[in-house]
C-alpha cells in the first residue's frame, strides 16, 4: 500500500501550519511535524503498512531540511508508530481500533436555578479571609526550608500537628499532642482512616447515628466496615440502642449532631464512654462544627475524658472553606501505629497549606475570624428563627443552639418531600430530614441551612418555603 | 468524700493563674476556671464523687464573682465531669482510668547525618519557583468565585482539568480531553483510583515491573489487587512474560522506567497495547518523570496509541515539588464512571492549588521551569556520569536517557548491601537496586539519583562512593 505523496504532504503540511498557528509558536518544526504525522496516524489517515515518504522528498514539498524530517521520524519510531527497516521504506507500523463510542451522560432536564441556597452544610463562603489567607500562603512559601518541599510526613508537618495540638486542647478541651494529631483532608478522609484501623484492630463493626450524614455511613463501608444505625431523639445518641448492635465502635456528633442539632445530654456522654469500656470499643467523635455554640460556651469534646478510647475528628470545612481540603483526627495512642499500617498509601495535604493554616492560627487570623463568624452567624439564626416563627407558626424548630443549620419540624401529615419539589420549582434549595434518615419515621420535617446565605434572603427564602409548604 | 476547700481553691488558683498566664491572655476567667477544674479532674486530684466547693465559697478565696463560679460548673456539668442535683453539693461525675502508658518507638541509634544525598526521588528542591507560585495563589485566592470556596468537584476544577489536557496533548502527545482528566494528589493516588476501577470491573490482578517501585506495589495491594512481577531488561519491560500471568492489568513506567531508566522499546510499545487488547485488559502508564529526557525530545505517552486501554498517571512531584501534591489520571472513558464508583469519598486535592496550577502552566511558568530545569538537569547528569567514568571505569552506567537518576552496575561479585552501609557510616546516602527487585538476581547495581544535589556536590559524592566500594 502506498499513499500519495503530493496528497500526503499537502495534508502534513496544512496539519503543520494549523499547529504552528494554534497557540504553541515557540514548538520547533520536527515537534510539530512529527504531531501532525501522529496525529494522521491516530486518525487512520495513515493507515498501517502505508509507506512515508523518503525523507529528502518530503523535506522539499515541506520546504525543510532533511533534518527536520529524519528527526520526526525518528520521533515517531521510538514511539512505535512508524518502523523503519534496513534498506526499506518507513512505514506506519500502527492502526487505530474504531474507539468505543465515549458514554454520554443521560441528560437531565436542567433543573431551575437555585435562587436561596438552605441546604445545609456550608459555612459563609463570602466571608472567606481571602487576604490573609493568601498571605500566610506567601508568608510560608518564602519562608519553608528546602526539606519542606521534600517528601511530606504522612501524618502532617510537624508544624501543623504541634499548632493543631494546642489549638485543640485550648479551644475544644481536647487531650491533645502533636504525636497524636494526624493532619488529613477532611472529616471523611479522617474517618476513612480511624475506620480502617479499627479494622485492623479486628472490629468489623460501627454504629451510626440515625438520622446522620450520609456521607459517614459511606466513608466507613468503603473501609470495609458493616454500619448499624442507632436512632437520635433531642438528647443525641440513644446510647442504649448500642447495646442492641453488634458494634464496638460508634461515630457520634456529640457537640452538635447532623441533621437533628441534638446536643449529646451530660448522661448520656459518661454513659458512651462507659460503654465504650464496657465493650472495649472505640468512640468516633466528629467533631464538624462545634466551634459555633451561640446560647453557651462550646461544650468541650468527649475526647478529653477518655483519650485512650476516643478518636476526634475536625477539620476548617466549616470555619474557613470546605475547598481548602484540610481536617485532622487525633487517635488512641494504642491505635496510633495501626493508623498508619491500615492506610499504607495515606498521604498528608499539601504541606504549604499546612503550614499556610499553621501560621493562620498562630497569627491569631483563626481565632478573629471565627469570633466575627460566631457574632454573624448568631445574628442570622436569630434572623431566621424569627422569621420561621412569624411566617409559619405551626412549625416548631429545633437544633439552634449551635452550629449552621436548625431543624424545622413540620405540622404531622405534611409531605416535606412535596415540599421540597416545590421549593425547588421556585428557586429554593431545601433538604427533607428523610434524605439522611435509615429507619422510616412519621415525624415530617426540614433540614434549614444558614451558613452560605446573605442576611437579606432571609425573609424572601422564608416567604418561597411557605408559599411551597401550602 | 469531701476535698479541702483551702487546698482546692489554692491548686485552682494556681493553675487558672498559669493557664492565663500560659499564651491565652484574652480567654475569660471562667473558662480558665473551667479547664482549671477539667484539668484536676482528669488527672484525679479531684476525684470521682468528691463535691465541690459550694459556688459563693470558692468565689471569695478566688475574689472573683460568683457567677464566674457557677459559669464554670455549667459548663463541665454539660461536659459530663460534675453533676448537680438539686438540693445537694455538686459533686465530680468522673473518674479517669489509668491511662494505657503511651508505645514508645524503640529508639534506634541515631544514624550519622546525610551530606551528600543521592537516594532517586526528588527534584532540585533549591529550584522550586517559590515566587512565582505564591503568586499564582494569591492571584487565583483574589479572583476565585464564591462557589469556587465551596463543596470541591471530586474529578477535580474543571479550570485544571482544561488546562491539563490542553497540557498533556500539547506537551506528552496524550489523548485528552477536560473530561478524561481527573485531579489527584499524586501518582499514588491517581493508581489507587485505577485499581479500584478495575476491581470494580472485575478484574483482580496485575503485573508490575521487576525491579519496581515497591510503593506502586503497595497501593495495588491495598486497592485490593493481586500483583504479579514480570522482569525488566535494557528495553523496558519484557512484555512476553504477561502471558505467564493471570494478569489483565499492568504498570509500566514507558518512557523512563523506574529504576533501570530503561525505555521501553517501539515494538514493545506496540505489543503491550496488542496484549491488553488481546486480554481485554488495560494498560496502566506511569509517566513520572518523562518531562526530563536528554538525548531526544521526549517520546509521546503510549495512552495517545489506544485512549480505550490505556490510563495515564503523572504528576508535578518530580517537575515541582512531591509537597505540592497535585497530579492527574486520564482513564479510558468506559471506566469513567466507575472511577467514582470505586471511590465514592476520594476528594480532589485543595482548590485553591488546582486553580494556582491552572494558572501556572497558563502564565506559560511552568514551561519556562521545564526549559531551566532540563538544561540544570542535562548538564548535573553529564557532570555525574563523566565524574563516575573517572573515578569508578570498572563500573558501568546505565538509563542516563532520561529522568533524575541513572544506574550504576558495579562490578560482578560487588556487594552493593555492604557499600550501601559503608556510604552512610560516611554520610552519602545511596540505594541498592535489590531493594526494588522482587525476584533476586546476580546483578549488583546501584541507583543514583541526581535531582536534588548541587553540582558541587558530585566530585566529593563520588569520592565517597569510590572510598565505600572498596
Amino acid at each position: 500500500m502506498a499513499v500519495s505523496q503530493t496528497n500526503f504532504a499537502w495534508a502534513t503540511l496544512l496539519a503543520v501550519r494549523a499547529t504552528g498557528s494554534a497557540g504553541a509558536p515557540n514548538r520547533r518544526l520536527h515537534d510539530r511535524l512529527a504531531q501532525a504525522l501522529r496525529t494522521a496516524i491516530r486518525d487512520g489517515r495513515l493507515p498501517e503498512g502505508a509507506a512515508v515518504p523518503p525523507s529528502r522528498a518530503l523535506a522539499e514539498e515541506l520546504g525543510c531540511s532533511r533534518w527536520v524530517v529524519t528527526e520526526a521520524y525518528g520521533q515517531l519510531t521510538a514511539e512505535g508508530y512508524l518502523s523503519a527497516r534496513v534498506g526499506s521504506a518507513t512505514r506506519v507500523a500502527w492502526s487505530p481500533r474504531t474507539a468505543p463510542p465515549r458514554p454520554t451522560a443521560p441528560r437531565a432536564p436542567a433543573p431551575p436555578p437555585v435562587r436561596y441556597d438552605l441546604a445545609p452544610g456550608l459555612p459563609d463562603l463570602r466571608a472567606f479571609p481571602r487576604r490573609r489567607w493568601a498571605e500566610a500562603v506567601r508568608a510560608v512559601t518564602g519562608s519553608a526550608v528546602h526539606y519542606d518541599l521534600g517528601l511530606p510526613d504522612p501524618a502532617g508537618h510537624p508544624e501543623l500537628r504541634g499548632t493543631l495540638a494546642q489549638y485543640l486542647r485550648r479551644s475544644r478541651g481536647a487531650d491533645a499532642h502533636p504525636g497524636s494529631v494526624t493532619v488529613c483532608a477532611g472529616v471523611t478522609d479522617g474517618l476513612v482512616r480511624a475506620c480502617r484501623a479499627l479494622r485492623e484492630r479486628g472490629i468489623a463493626d460501627v454504629a451510626v447515628e440515625d438520622p446522620g450524614w450520609g456521607r459517614l455511613r459511606t466513608a466507613a463501608t468503603s473501609a470495609g466496615l458493616r454500619v448499624h444505625p442507632v436512632p437520635v431523639d433531642g438528647d443525641g445518641l440513644r446510647v442504649g440502642g448500642l447495646a442492641r448492635t453488634p458494634a464496638r465502635a460508634v461515630i457520634v456528633g456529640a457537640a452538635h449532631q447532623f441533621p437533628t442539632g441534638a446536643v449529646l445530654s451530660p448522661d448520656r456522654r459518661a454513659g458512651l464512654v462507659r460503654w465504650a469500656r464496657e465493650v472495649d470499643g472505640f468512640v468516633i467523635e466528629d467533631d464538624y462544627d462545634a466551634e459555633f455554640r451561640y446560647d453557651h460556651h462550646p461544650v468541650a469534646v468527649m475526647q478529653g475524658m477518655d483519650p485512650g478510647r476516643v478518636f476526634l475528628l475536625g477539620s476548617v470545612s466549616k470555619t474557613l472553606s470546605p475547598a481548602l481540603g484540610l481536617g485532622w483526627l487525633l487517635a488512641p495512642a494504642a491505635l496510633a501505629p495501626g493508623l498508619r499500617a491500615a492506610n499504607p498509601v495515606a498521604a498528608a495535604p499539601p504541606v504549604l497549606d499546612q503550614l499556610a493554616l499553621a501560621a493562620f492560627i498562630d497569627r491569631g487570623w483563626f481565632d478573629a475570624h471565627l469570633r466575627a463568624a460566631r457574632r454573624r452567624f448568631r445574628a442570622r439564626r436569630d434572623l431566621l428563627v424569627g422569621t420561621l416563627a412569624g411566617e409559619l407558626p405551626q412549625a416548631r424548630v429545633s437544633g439552634t443552639a449551635a452550629g449552621l443549620h436548625v431543624l424545622l419540624h413540620l405540622p404531622p401529615g405534611a409531605d416535606p418531600r412535596a415540599t421540597v419539589r416545590a421549593a425547588a420549582a421556585a428557586g429554593l434549595r431545601l433538604s427533607d430530614l428523610d434524605d439522611y434518615r435509615v429507619a422510616p419515621s412519621p415525624d415530617p420535617a426540614l433540614v434549614l441551612g444558614y451558613g452560605n446565605l446573605t442576611d437579606p434572603e432571609i425573609g424572601p427564602a422564608v416567604a418561597l418555603l411557605r408559599d411551597a409548604l401550602r
